[in-house]
């Protein structure tokens, strides 16, 4: 299957190439770039070097030639080429925020307008499954919403308030330089940001209600001086106390027949690269604390996109990503 | 003033050391260790090498020579010689958990009888100024209820629930190789670990109650890949909603005449190696973050009972403790 | 093909069951372990968790029942066992020092005698393809020879001196807490260690000599903050000064038909979890500055043995191996 | 004494006000700032809150008010100054490259003009004490010189060939965010810079020959993922071969006086935040490994310069200059 990268220059779009490299039935034929025209792709992503010969190219979305297509683009620029992919039967997965939400939270929280809007699902996989066979287009979730939703969701329903309290590496934060970036502010160092106001908990907030909760839903993120990961420690009230067995249990079942999550203590080492996303919980009575690990660039966002495409397009859902992290 | 280190070649121990060659005052005479009798102590602590010419020396606590000691034993090495030190009229700060908790609450969170319990005032001199000034003993509070306490001392008593989510650097684990320590496991890595049980959430509970709260509290620690520090962001659910304003002006005047916490964005690096609380705060309305940054070696350990030190001894409370932190 | 892998608790142990799994003719039916005897394989090697079922065994040699063993193993053990194996009819690759060096130069270095001493080819593919292929044992090399080496070859028999300041990740000091390895001793921090003394100093000047040099060949490592990696950095000091153009055509023409050998400005993070070996080249007339980067689980342990072993066996020489490493 | 520091927005003026808080006779009374005329000093250095209520001012030489002045501005802007800051009588010293080299090196290796060329002493207080004391205007070496001069000084005239092998932390590289900062492209990865080109070779070159050597000098620094911190791995390949004893020997003589160098292992640990140069030396007979380490903000930049201050005005030369550093 030829597969097109539209805004491939960045993180998301070097790890889907990492990825599809490894996929039986994948080719990418197309990496776009507004401003690397002509460069080759192993030299903006070195690691890639002796595995692609593909060169960026500057090709405008009606001119893109392909079976698939991954959106690695900012929010609003999706919703600009999204009808004309559709058009011309290229079947999509979004990687931008354009599709995720319904459409005046959206632009209640991005504060934009939304041009091109239609309804789309929301490719977590463990979750909405059968939505995403067959579909045409995804939206594929944000890195943060992924580990946490995962991560609270078999007790969502029993609870009535949801703290998620994540971690993240700096990668999320893109590969052009800023202060948030910047080696001095970060190594070495730790710190909250966005202490109320991170968009992403407008997509924990849909998922939770989705999953037949009521619970209130905050969120906090953090910077942690690493590249890749996302921890997520999810401080979940209960209405009515639950033992340890019982909600370790309710965990194992609810996951049971997911590959990709897999019941054991979190760190992001053990992820690190990869699709899964591990998960433990532990109960202290009316508080339990569930915590999931996911490498945010994998499966919070290139990973979980191509097992969106495996499922839109009937490969094996693992398709590509089996492979097991690093450790150390 | 002549000052006696007992268990001088652990991280407190050397951090003590450090700090103490800033102060006009005091004059280390003594550092024992029982397994470095007789090896100078820039061999371990190569960063004094050149400030000091300390030998570790394996002396009982019967025959230490000083004005004061500091106590930097494990829990129960310490209550089995807070006694022969008050005999003798050495004032004493504890580094240990034996004298921080109620006798009752001591014995079931650490699983030990204590066999020389008396009352001591608990040393966070921006809450217990007056008990410690004068005191002969004063027992040092943990690294986590250090900078958890200063987070949410100020809304306390209107908030019916405290999440504490600490994130500590490495050094809280003390400089004996481990599991926990081996970079393997840390370096480029996090995780949570005692997601429920971990010890100092009694303290924790403790000066909640005395801040006069009934607030059930919670704590989930949490390891970063970096030396020093440790973060706590509070999630404080609120009894009543309050605007950002009332908050932030709450935690202005709570502590407008402490020189060792200052309002603003925490982050790690700005208070690494100094005695200071960085505390800021942010309203959601039933929710407010707040979050502190401290030094877990300073003003999470050694910095404190030197602080303490000087409270007790009537020298000026920033004695040796007006260093600014390295950034980056 | 059914593998044995005879020492598999540690760091290249699980390096091997992680790359394996992406092996299209390898199947691993083996991991001994003297100490973890019925632990499964993803209780110590996390990452591992769902893709394998494997349990450690304490397996004796004579009762290894594969076609294809991997010794990882300390030195002197190795050559214990290695005569079981060859008369059982397995074929081996031997990860450690054991059948690396001439026998004199072996025991002068590790101060051991050697007890069953054959001749064994010397795994760098690039350099040894031809004994190592078809053979039925082969000697892995060091990690900092490995790097050392294809970093220098095209150019040693133009030099008179030759140093190598190399710089490796903690994951070469095994998964075994040590002072070495402790966070408190690497974090935020580089020193360098075994200054003029380091082991692999002799299989270095081994392969110098093989490659027709009469160079002095001098070593120092150094211990980097980071997991996983080895850049070397190799002084040449020429016998006729040499221009840059002249320099760089003799490496891209030395490995112009290597996969594993990719001539562009080395990065830990551009080869980390792949068996690359990144070199580059610079010359200022009578220096040239050479540097290689590998990982030194990969290319510097593992993954080269891996190659040895497609060598040995008839694959590909990179099956299993074409993964790209991860960025950032 | 009344001290003004142009250019105090980056590390380095950060960096002076840090140490001159401790300095008993410095009074800092203006911190200029192009850019950031009105912010608080403690927006953009907020480890120096509660300690400074400086403003940075954007004010211009010739209205500077003050009897000693720090030049912490780019190489071309110092000259410009310098002549102004004389005929006020303001002494001062240079953190920039401007007044480091004779003239036509200085023109060849920056590639511009010197258009306010006069002769300065070169301050490193361990070499040039004599002419440092008293002088009027003192040029300030830069962080990789200072730490390669020291580690090989005292075997300078017994050598034919010095190899600096430098590792940098990455605050050498300023505080504006750039490729080279950023995160991604740093943490927990490692990498060479400048292979052969760096122009602080000038500056080593040149203190060579005034040490009576004419060994041939070469350079080549690395990045690596720290804050602060260089260590410098000096190979020296000598005329005649010398035992240990002997150059043990020769450094602990060389530097008997001196405070500000320790013969001991070298770790950037053991230096950090101190103007601490930690020195040892190792030797193979012909070749000799001197390794150094020091923080490159101050003994590299900051420290030393207000060592310079101590000598040129008549204070102690360790004033301000005693605290130890942190470990860990």
């Amino acid at each position: 299957m030829e597969i097109a990268i539209i805004g491939a220059s960045g993180y998301t779009g070097g790890e889907l190439m990492r990825l599809l490299l490894q996929h039986p039935s994948a080719d990418v034929v197309a990496a776009t770039s507004r401003k690397l025209d002509g460069t080759p792709v192993a030299s903006v992503h070195p690691h890639l070097r002796g595995l692609t010969d593909l060169v960026f190219r500057n090709t405008e979305a009606g001119d893109i030639d392909a079976d698939f297509a991954f959106l690695a683009v900012p929010h609003t620029a999706a919703m600009k080429v999204a009808g004309t992919l559709a058009e011309r039967g290229i079947k999509t997965v979004d990687l931008s925020a354009d599709y995720r939400l319904a459409k005046d939270i959206y632009e209640k929280t991005y504060g934009v307008s939304h041009t091109a809007y239609f309804e789309a699902p929301y490719g977590i996989p463990e979750l909405h499954r059968d939505e995403v066979r067959g579909a045409a287009f995804v939206a594929n979730p944000g890195c943060f919403p992924t580990g946490a939703t995962l991560a609270a969701a078999p007790l969502a329903k029993f609870a009535h308030t949801i703290i998620y309290d994540s971690k993240t590496g700096v990668s999320g934060a893109g590969n052009t330089p800023s202060a948030t970036t910047h080696y001095g502010n970060v190594g070495d160092n730790f710190s909250a940001y966005k202490w109320t106001t991170h968009r992403h908990l407008a997509e924990m907030k849909q998922e939770v209600a989705r999953l037949g909760s009521t619970a209130r839903c905050y969120f906090t993120p953090h910077l942690l001086p690493v590249n890749r990961g996302i921890l997520t420690t999810a401080h979940i009230l209960l209405n009515e106390p639950m033992e340890q067995d019982e909600v370790e249990a309710l965990y194992q079942k609810f996951y049971a027949d997911e590959f990709f999550v897999r019941y054991q203590r979190p760190t992001l080492a053990a992820v690190r690269g990869t699709n899964f996303c591990d998960v433990a919980v532990e109960s202290e009575g009316d508080r339990v604390v569930a915590v999931s690990a996911i490498d945010n660039l994998v499966k919070g966002a290139s990973g979980q996109a191509i097992q969106n495409m495996n499922l839109m397009c009937g490969f094996a859902e693992d398709a590509g990503l089996r492979s097991a992290g690093m450790l150390p």
